[in-house]
């Protein structure tokens, strides 16, 4: 055990230095596909090898292939953060290896997983009771929500979303057979509530803060909605649900309390290591209805229903540890602090963009994306940001809306200053006249 | 950052002195439902607070509630192990949090995944070239397979399997729509192949070492009856996977080279934290078909196959750093020492139970699992088991054989010694005269 701790030393050590030289990555990666598998050995070795071998080919083989999602020049897609209560929890879920089958596989698990779900509907104003528990991803809680919603209406085999929704929407419609019927959107990218027809609809997907310029859905009027027509309301917040620890922001999200299911990613804005999906439902009976299988050989006395009976899997990690470690360590304060200033950051970028001859917004800001371009055409935004992230200075992605290619700047990693924001607005701005 | 260091050293003692001190835990956590909850703050803390009030909190109020599936003493459902490179691996993948949405997101991500599923391969003694990525969780692995039989014979809707076959087959089935056809079992519990009929069948799931008793299905007469009717063969493997890396057990594993998809969990008896679950297909662009869907905001000009495209999630966490380290620091010969000595433990056992007047074995041993009972009724085996889980010197659980209640002894975790399985025949023997 005494390598253990030398080796685990050298792991911390080696973390906390990634950490404190972040900065002088190259914030995409720029390997070529197939660099990597090539510099790897093709068979696995016969003989034990030392810890330090693993560390010294992270440094020389695989480093050059890490996009740096810990950089706070990183911009693409929606921006996250590992904070450091967060991995050093790994460590701690990794030692005790809990595999949460049931309730007396690992009480604390359960508990812990049930009690911190419920911090975290507190922290996001959302009403008691509630019932929440962890999934892997978005992708997953889409479908425990859509495979509810089916069982609930077994007639019903359409689900209804805007065309902006996540593709996770349509990959779990795919999955469940279900026809998804993706309805058209306004100037603004949200679904349009007043031409929704859900009379045979099963489920009906709104979403706050769509992947593609952060939409908001108007929650409340496709509640009104669903309810009418005996609809299951999903509420994806998977990147924007962080804001409502702030209320200053909860206007965008009136109308979640009465959705049947929300699925909101910690693991995404809330400085939490990936993965960490948070899924609420008002409607655990219907989960469980449709998940629940116990054999005989999990059969055991205690009148407790288990987590893994209302969803898929039958294995669980221990990841409400991390989440538990992550908002004790910032608590609401430290939470609503970073938010407030990633929105105070993104606002300022999108006063930097209006004012400068030459480039454009291109959707409204809710949160703390900023879609823009270069006024001229598709080839000269594509050509700008490729030669940004070919920089390795920043790393930003794009869109398409309204058939035109857009850029995105997506401000969300806890290490994020000022000074990286206009570095960032530089680096695009010399990227613009140097085509 | 130096507050990092501190609480990582914090962390990382924490983590060795409880493994150096793993024998003295009560086994299966002895709390009642609600304990761990109610000793909890009801409300998320305002202020921030250090991590080291998580580390006593972890102490004070949650390790009553851990039920310690590292203990060498753990023999219930599969015993397990994180063994230290995968923990430290865990440590390292939380601080470069890398989300695999896509290849350049991570190409060290997909291409190490890429890699150490074929070192996998390459142990368990399987054919090249094979697909390989990984999933969280068996279950997962089994959506996956039958969601791509499913679109190779959209015509079939059913799916056949033992009456043995693993919970998650018939999860998985219901969550797709496909009616489960489980057939009966012969004497030592695996499913009868000339019975077979897969006319109509759109995947058979064979089971090479069921959760029950470990029975192991006959692969190859399966995979003659699966080819003849165009029939998705997956094989789970979910725990005796593990075993193939020994070439004296890979006679139990005849045939699954022509599986159309097998899922194996590193994470149950391959000493690879909690969760890790490899997925080989031999029909990827069957994945493809079903699962890819690249949307406008993932698009890039690179000609690369993402592995989210081969599955639900879109997001993955680095998972094959964990596998690719515990692969190295093992070695081959590694892993077959111990899987060779933990089949030795229950052969042992095996022996000692088949000696002992009034005791029975009840099901035939192909590998670590021994399924035994006091010769007489349920209810008195069933009151041994209370007792010996309840004294918190070892775990172990229950299964139902010809509807009788069987005791289950799980041998596989890494740290397990003879004087361990020696203790657990002491205190079964010694709860069977207290009763």
């Amino acid at each position: 055990m005494s390598t253990f701790r030398e080796d685990g030393a050298a792991a911390l050590d080696w973390v906390a230095s990634y950490l404190e030289d972040i900065r002088d990555y190259p914030v995409l990666s720029q390997v070529e596909p197939g660099e990597i598998r090539a510099a790897l050995p093709s068979a696995p070795p016969e003989q034990p090898e030392p810890f330090a071998a693993v560390l010294r080919d992270l440094d020389q083989i695989l480093m050059p292939g890490i996009t740096h999602w810990q950089s706070p020049r990183y911009f693409a897609y929606f921006a996250t953060t590992a904070a450091e209560p967060g991995i050093l929890a790994e460590l701690l879920i990794a030692g005790l290896n809990q595999v949460g089958i049931l309730w007396r596989a690992s009480p604390a698990l359960q508990e812990l997983e049930e009690v911190t779900l419920d911090w975290l509907r507190q922290l996001l104003g959302l009403p008691d009771p509630l019932h929440g528990h962890i999934e892997d991803t978005a992708s997953s809680g889409l479908i425990t929500a859509l495979t509810a919603a089916r069982a609930a209406a077994p007639d019903r085999k359409v689900v209804v979303c805007s065309e902006h929704t996540h593709s996770s929407t349509i990959k779990a419609a795919r999955l469940l057979e279900l026809e998804v019927r993706a309805t058209p959107v306004d100037a603004a990218y949200a679904l349009q509530a007043d031409a929704l027809d859900l009379s045979d609809a099963c489920a009906v997907v709104a979403t706050v803060g769509t992947t593609s310029s952060t939409a908001v859905d108007p929650v409340a009027a496709i509640a009104d909605r669903a309810e009418a027509a005996g609809t299951w309301l999903h509420v994806d917040a998977a990147y924007a649900g962080a804001a409502a620890v702030c209320p200053e922001f909860r206007h965008h999200f009136a109308g979640w309390e009465r959705a049947d299911s929300i699925g909101f990613n910690p693991h995404k804005w809330l400085f939490t290591p990936m993965d960490c999906s948070a899924f609420f439902c008002r409607r655990p009976d219907d989960l469980r209805r449709a998940f629940s299988l116990v054999p005989e050989y999990l059969r055991v006395n205690e009148d407790v229903v288990s987590l893994s009976e209302y969803a898929s899997p039958l294995g669980r990690r221990f990841r409400a540890l991390k989440l538990w470690a992550t908002l004790r360590c910032f608590g609401r304060d430290g939470l609503q602090e970073i938010i407030r200033e990633h929105v105070r950051l993104a606002e300022l970028f999108e006063q930097w963009v209006a004012d400068e001859p030459g480039w454009e917004l291109r959707a409204p800001r809710h949160f703390s994306l900023v879609c823009f371009r270069r006024i001229g055409g598709d080839a000269e935004n594509a050509a700008i940001m490729e030669r940004v992230n070919d920089s390795g200075q920043i790393f930003l992605s794009h869109t398409k809306l309204d058939d035109r290619f857009v850029l995105r700047l997506a401000i969300g990693n806890a290490r994020t200053s000022e000074a990286d924001v206009a570095l960032a607005w530089d680096v695009l701005r010399e990227a613009a006249t140097a085509g």
